[in-house]
């Protein structure tokens, strides 16, 4: 059967540059960075390449403001739990949005039970966050700011620059999620004034179980995970070799490929909005139409539920999603579809199809080819489709 | 030039059976366990059959008791820091010993500061625990103990059964730290009444960046990581599947070779023990001398510093270490060493050799050759030597 992956955002393939490129570090060199002997001085120097490296793609000032962690989820731990605790005699407020990663919403919940203060900024229809609101949300309590660099549900782009402008002038740090964005858009933490950066490997299609968090030079955190004081204290725990390393191949190709990429994607992404949104009546766009991930494609259907379609998707051999793989153990429909103002019942009938770098061409020709008639078949199984919906 | 790992306790190659299994993870079957699609099944099924394969190893009742985590240091934190947080109603006190890993002794401190009363239990001039002191240490207050199942740096394995029936019957929970026994020596956590258990993969020749904590059903802990909920709600973040299957292999490669390969090993060390402790005068063992894991060397030379003796090893091709590598930052000697009561010049004078898989008779014949000529070459350079040393 042909089967056609379009849920990169959920987990993608590792590049099998990086996969090579990691081999030697499993058997060969294999020694601990923190021994003083040969071998582990080849480890600290695959260690030191590869934070060079993701530096590089985000263009930080410094390596060694690289803080490698086991992922996106825990980078997003270590900069609002280490902003938190480190800062909580400066104040206890923290500002984020209505619409953030699930690690963030938690992570919010958590500090709430410990005493701390969270304003959610609400984001527009398109999910872009209010920036107005934003700057009155700050008080002299205000510690930190934590917002994703783009919507990794939506695929709508924040304007980082504007929010890491107010940030700097109030003096609050801004933690940016670029957990979806990164390797997608170019990033430039100078530039954009961020504090904290959150990046993941697999979204760069490097290793799973691999992450970083940058932490601009003079940024005060506090570590989450306690041991040998390895990442300059901030994050104990035996280096894993290969996988950091995989991470810096990951980001160098990103560099370099994002450019033709990103138009590559853009295109198919908007060939594919376009199909849809004209052979599918009342099917809408999620999100922003142009300040907008080049992977992603967050469609809505009447009358259907987002399950049923993945069902019927996956029987086509198309594997899609409903929002984050993260929180699809519950049958609620995502905080975030609530958040750009939807209906339980509109929520309830999205669609997120994400497309990476295997992505091709006849790929989007069988979604544009399978999706509506899944689409059709389900609204004709529907109790909610109107009686007269097939009479126009 | 020859090269001789003998540092298999800081870091250990991958076996190669390990990484064959580990790759169809990367590229071809790489979703992640929490989509509904196929490609999110398949994963979901290797995740399953890797966490049957970690609960075999340890002999656990079901594999549901096992959490992924990053590696040892962060299974550690789960466990001390999940008990501490969830449990706190109960009372604020942990008992520990003088002599754990540096992840142990820094969450320790760490809960200090929170708060916790932390009583380290003495150990004798082996390492051992004293089990009478640490009985009289249980108050009504104690909510947990937390002590290594084996020594990682003097080798010496604790009495584990006597500690989790004294736990169990003053129902107090009983945390092991088995990053340095697991794969060496058989742990069945039923019989050992262990309620945590520590493991690591890179321990059991798997990869690095994962590892698990065994969490006995109906044990109440908080997670340090939100996100998600993956693990059961305790540990947040896309699962790292092939490293996951990767330690699944490794546990079960370690459950079935472990029995052969520790008579082996025991044979080497014990050789390489005997052999340097006759040609070396003042030459003397650090732990214990039978209750030791199979692979560990831990010798003491009088009148020199391990640091020159790992520099001068490392010349000769022979990579070694002083202590844990974790520590290896600090010049100060380790408090393993102290808590045995060394005196800071005996402590200073230690050298730690650990063999592993690969470790070959040759491998110690070299050693056995290399190390006496390097301690008398240091001896003679070092002004602690006494003048009438050489005389005998």
């Amino acid at each position: 059967m042909k089967r056609v992956y379009l849920d990169y955002a959920a987990s993608s393939p590792v590049d099998p540059r990086v996969v090579e490129e990691m081999q030697p570090y499993f058997g060969k060199t294999f020694g601990n960075p923190s021994s003083v002997h040969s071998f582990g001085l080849e480890s600290k120097e695959a260690l030191e390449q590869a934070r060079s490296r993701v530096a590089q793609l985000i263009r930080a000032e410094s390596a060694e403001e690289i803080i490698f962690t086991s992922g996106g989820t825990e980078s997003n731990n270590l900069a609002v739990l280490g902003v938190a605790y480190r800062n909580r005699n400066r104040g206890n407020h923290i500002i984020t949005s209505t619409a953030e990663h699930i690690s963030i919403m938690n992570l919010a919940k958590h500090l709430q039970k410990l005493g701390f203060q969270v304003t959610y900024v609400p984001v527009d229809r398109y999910g872009v966050v209010d920036v107005g609101k934003l700057g009155e949300a700050i008080t002299d309590k205000t510690i930190l700011i934590s917002l994703a660099y783009a919507n990794g549900e939506i695929g709508t782009i924040q304007p980082v620059r504007e929010i890491g402008k107010i940030a700097r002038d109030r003096g609050v740090y801004f933690h940016a999620d670029a957990v979806a964005a990164n390797g997608k858009i170019p990033i430039d933490v100078v530039e954009d004034q961020v504090d904290l950066l959150s990046l993941s490997s697999n979204d760069l299609y490097g290793p799973k179980g691999v992450g970083a968090l940058y932490v601009r030079k003079g940024v005060r955190i506090e570590p989450i995970i306690f041991g040998g004081g390895q990442e300059r204290g901030l994050r104990s725990g035996t280096e894993n070799i290969p996988n950091i390393v995989g991470m810096g191949k990951a980001a160098e190709i990103a560099g370099q490929e994002m450019g033709s990429e990103g138009k590559r994607l853009s295109g198919l992404r908007d060939r594919l909005i376009k199909s849809i949104l004209e052979q599918v009546k009342e099917s809408y766009l999620n999100g922003h139409p142009t300040r907008r991930l080049p992977n992603n494609v967050h469609l809505r259907f009447s009358y259907i539920e987002g399950e049923a379609m993945l069902l019927s998707l996956d029987m086509e051999g198309i594997a899609a999603s409903t929002g984050s793989a993260c929180t699809s153990k519950t049958l609620e429909p995502s905080h975030v579809l609530k958040a750009i103002g939807l209906a339980h019942e509109e929520a309830h009938g999205s669609l997120l199809l994400t497309l990476g770098r295997w992505t091709v061409e006849e790929d989007v020709d069988y979604a544009v080819q399978v999706i509506p008639g899944v689409v059709e078949r389900l609204r004709r199984m529907s109790p909610l489709t109107p009686k007269d919906f097939w009479s126009d």
